[in-house]
């Protein structure tokens, strides 16, 4: 049963669709957009069709850019014998914070999962063979994420790495910096034991 | 330091400028709706536009409609001599979930707040005033939020309305059904005791 006008309940349909947003946080919103002014509300609608019409992925990277090559794999300053391989374009903003690593990325748009039908088509990896093979690559970073999905993608591209002679590295695993040990699991604990450097 | 096109930062911006949407809760909306079909951005876009342009004020009762006159205030069925004030538009939809209010509404969008410089000029109280004074209204319940600013809003409204010989009511306090005494707080059991009923 609707108690709004057909076009507030359409709109507040749509915030209710985008993830982590419910019924009621999309009518908070709606109802915010509603009242603010009219130029508000049009440019937060033309700043959606803009997005969608402008970025697209890097020809190179897969990273996401409004021109046909993104800034990263434009930039003299960047090594391109290092590539490192992240899932989602937000891992790039992440590392990018830590303002060290020099080299350039590469972003799968998503990590392999069977239970999901994600095979190795329906993520960005022939594109990184293709990179690989046609470039001076020296090393592949594979940063995924720890979890099960993550390992079993950078598994999976490490072995179809293997025949261009390329290192292949994993993202250290270990205690995070400034954290507790009382509060680091098991699997992590035991890894930041194995992987221990001498000081 | 911004590393996303500038459109797609834009986007970010947008979403982060909602109530309640961090930086980072921004970038996964922004992400899942580029993520999206062509079709579903540009409906999302179009969703805000049509509302903005489509949903205004009743006439009568300030209620969010897209006609002249909203649903309720159209009624046959409501019974125009009860009026019930409520806050925002979302407090018609609580009252209205309820399926036993039988009258009509007057939304004041707002709260008489000092603090937030609200004033009487800037909630719709004038438009109250015009419809007791020109329809035949028996009864008006005032059901603003039971916090500082609700109560004195209901007060203010109760004492202009006293000329009009009108019944005034306010919504009854006391202990949420279902709930728990051991979790009722003290102001609201002492109204629970002092609004005790018969049985």
């Amino acid at each position: 049963m609707s108690f709004f006008p057909s076009s507030l309940e359409n709109l507040i349909d749509k915030f209710a669709s985008l993830p982590g947003i419910g019924k009621k946080s999309a009518q908070r919103l709606a109802f915010y957009l509603l009242s603010q002014p009219d130029e508000e509300a049009k440019a937060f609608a033309d700043a959606i069709r803009e997005a969608k019409a402008n970025v697209h992925c890097c020809k190179v990277c897969q990273n996401l850019t409004d021109g046909d090559i993104c800034a990263i794999c434009r930039s003299d300053r960047r090594d391109k014998g290092l590539i490192c391989v992240v899932s989602e374009p937000r891992d790039v903003v992440s590392i990018e914070r830590g303002r060290e690593y020099n080299g350039t990325y590469h972003v799968l748009h998503g990590a392999l999962s069977p239970m999901n039908h994600v095979g190795p088509d329906d993520i960005r990896i022939k594109e990184l063979l293709v990179r690989v093979a046609d470039s001076d690559v020296e090393e592949v970073i594979m940063a995924t994420n720890p979890d099960t999905e993550g390992e079993a993608t950078a598994m999976y591209i490490s072995r179809l790495l293997k025949p261009f002679n390329v290192k292949v590295t994993r993202l250290a695993y270990g205690i995070p910096v400034g954290s507790n040990l009382e509060f680091a699991d098991d699997a992590t604990l035991n890894r930041a034991i194995e992987g221990r450097t001498e000081m």
